[in-house]
């Protein structure tokens, strides 16, 4: 009998409670705390060998206690309080599971991890997380295999709606947390390019796109995220010529998404002035020069070279950014109002699906030069609880915590999930739940963000 | 007999010390202290009761000690070291005097300032200094002595070179601190206009100009400056239908220094990755796609939509952005960069002669509607030693102090030179000194930045 202490009850939990309580093997026992009982218990009463608990992360005891009662944790809490959790992992030799970037204060416990004969994982989620393992996967493969020399490493992921759920002109509704959505890329991206550093500015970000393809789901663009070339030294890549990782999105989001940051919507720097009883009308000619006749969208147009009658209209039109509507809020930055805007716009209908793309461009030297593997995965929601986004977050930390709990898994230290010791029996799992690689036939040439 | 303790022999000195160790009414005494004891006495050596001095500021005993000594202090030093001279002045009950812009901190002081007797005067050099003299001056001359309400003002202030020195396709120099000119703006502009509160994100600061004519000086362009809304209460204009500061260019430079932000040129929030050896020309394709064949400058005109054969290419090659140079710095900012190449490019030669402009408008309910009061404000600079900086920044500084010491001036506290009391006995002395605003005809509406 083992016992497993969830942290957190949000929109992953679903996903991950429902594998490791159905899973065999181990018999498993799971306490799901949350600052909300009512949450707790909710997502816990389908489930024999699940207990719902109102928790409060700030109360070290109670931190500690639940800590010592299991024998591995699982933090789903914001980013922030994992430190803390891990502090208490290590004090009650307990493994934790996150699907968090690393920090650097969560580095700094790696010995004491290791000396505690404890493992803290982190970045063992989607993104980070399966893109890390099918990267190492697809990578490994052709080096310990073959011998052969990567060249370059191109990585998208976008978590989007499903092509069925399709029905608005930025095909894109919110399938995880809008305010990340809101402020992605507002740091200079940087990445190397056949040899050559690259650096773009978050204002021209949305203009550097690049096509991607994915068989059976069409057509996609991508921008690149903020800092690629850490990736190099992650991967193993340290003379890699290219290496670069990016947001995917349906053709046109960025065109339109671009002109909302030209004109400062996405600033979350200061708090607008003279919000109350402001339309979104009035909202968007705060941002345009002052004209004592012309109309908003006349001036827009003109500001930012648009084609009244083109999509990018329709898309702007569409959000009713022209309309003279309250916004209802009164203390807020731009990117609060356009996030307060959105939110009611892109909401998932109930009915709606989400979907997660990712692919893979590995070039490598071949026996004729440069070979190119490309390799995608396709995940798609199933209902507005099992959703791609719940899948692909959940499973990945439940299988590890499943895989550490039977001695599969024995590695210790702060670690992320970049090696086969991971890569391999998670993704094995993965494929049996449907989440698998598909390689793509078509290797046409990469343009130029 | 009266002591004044100088901090900081930078390039405001020679005009300050040259007033004040000149001016008749009390026989002054004045002690320059500065890190540099070479540079101090360099500056002393022309006055028989000019005493140069080392001074360390991080000595608190020597801080105090010098405090001590004198009567009143003008600290010229970087803005950061103004709060310890400030508390050292409190102990001391000495007066302090800055051409800096007011902190927080120093703010705080205040009650103690009025309980010790004690003046602590800041922004009381050019811009800040002079722009609020003659802005109060203008609009109290208006309000107090017509009764009529003010319905706008407009202010514009630039440091450029003087008509003779205009020799380069920017009509720009540095005549002044480099660095801030290199990252003006990176903040939201802003500002109100006509009852409409207006937001300029930086990456769309150089893109939104407003025309600007002074008689005898030919053309201006002004971009806004960062915060103008909170000079509304400090000008007592709560009410005003516009307020807006400015920044003047001579034009055709901010569409060049456009290109620049546009490119990412002035970013100063990361290190550049693989810069040792690394040329001009190196260093702004890393700011563009990648493309096997196509030349820089082909690449540069086609992404930001520059004439390959217009006035803005002219700028960009004059500065040697296109060449093979190699820059010289290892560890760097794309902003460290442009500021090294700038300041080889932009550099003032020794016959060169510098110029302050500045121009305020104000719009005011007359008998027959709004009637416009426009004044101008220009100096040249003589030398390279007394600049039109120098002597703007330092005459106020040295009349203000001259004026507290003989008891004209009265005020006690964390003050701002906003009032009659200061700003008309030192602009009387300023236009002694040739530094006299002109009252402008040409009232023509304003454009729409």
């Amino acid at each position: 009998m083992k016992n497993i202490l969830v942290l957190g009850a949000g929109r992953t939990v679903p996903s991950l409670i429902d594998y490791l309580a159905k899973c065999t093997g181990p018999e498993l026992s799971i306490r799901l705390a949350d600052k909300s009982e009512q949450l707790a218990l909710q997502k816990a009463r389908n489930y024999s060998n699940v207990t719902g608990l109102q928790f409060d992360v700030s109360n070290k005891e109670q931190l500690n206690t639940e800590v010592n009662r299991a024998d591995l944790v699982i933090s789903l809490l914001p980013v922030k309080f994992h430190f803390e959790v891990a502090k208490s992992c290590l004090l009650a030799r307990k493994h934790l599971l996150t699907a968090s970037y690393i920090s650097e204060e969560m580095k700094s416990l790696d010995n004491e991890a290791v000396g505690n004969g404890v493992l803290l994982l982190n970045e063992c989620g989607l993104d980070p997380g399966i893109d890390h393992m099918t990267a190492m996967a697809a990578l490994d493969a052709i080096r310990l295999k073959s011998g052969k020399k990567i060249e370059s490493f191109v990585s998208y992921t976008g978590g989007l709606v499903a092509p069925e759920s399709d029905n608005n002109p930025w095909h894109y509704k919110f399938t995880w947390n809008p305010r990340n959505v809101v402020l992605a890329g507002r740091e200079t991206a940087q990445f190397i390019r056949n040899g050559r550093y690259k650096y773009i500015p978050y204002h021209r970000l949305f203009t550097r796109l690049e096509p991607v393809k994915i068989t059976g789901f069409g057509d996609f663009e991508a921008y690149p995220n903020r800092d690629s070339l850490k990736y190099r030294e992650l991967y193993g890549l340290d003379d890699v010529q290219t290496m670069l990782r990016g947001t995917l999105r349906r053709p046109g989001f960025c065109q339109g998404w671009n002109i909302l940051v030209q004109l400062g919507l996405t600033d979350d720097s200061y708090t607008l002035e003279g919000l109350d009883g402001m339309t979104y009308r009035d909202f968007i000619n705060t941002f345009l020069y002052y004209h004592p006749t012309k109309l908003v969208e006349e001036k827009l147009c003109q500001y930012l070279n648009i084609e009244p009658e083109g999509e990018v209209m329709k898309q702007l039109s569409w959000l009713g950014i022209f309309e003279k509507t309250a916004i209802g809020l009164d203390q807020a930055s731009p990117a609060d109002v356009l996030q307060h805007l959105l939110e009611q716009k892109w909401k998932l209908d109930p009915q709606d699906k989400d979907m997660i793309v990712m692919q893979h461009q590995v070039g490598y030297q071949g026996q004729n030069g440069i070979e190119k593997l490309k390799t995608s995965l396709v995940v798609l929601g199933e209902n507005p609880v099992h959703t791609a986004m719940a899948k692909t977050v959940g499973w990945p930390l439940a299988i590890a915590a499943k895989l550490i709990l039977t001695g599969a898994i024995n590695d210790r230290g702060v670690k992320l999930p970049v090696t086969a010791e991971y890569y391999k029996p998670i993704l094995r799992e993965l494929q049996t739940l449907g989440v698998s690689i598909i390689e793509e036939k078509d290797h046409s040439s990469l343009s130029n963000p």
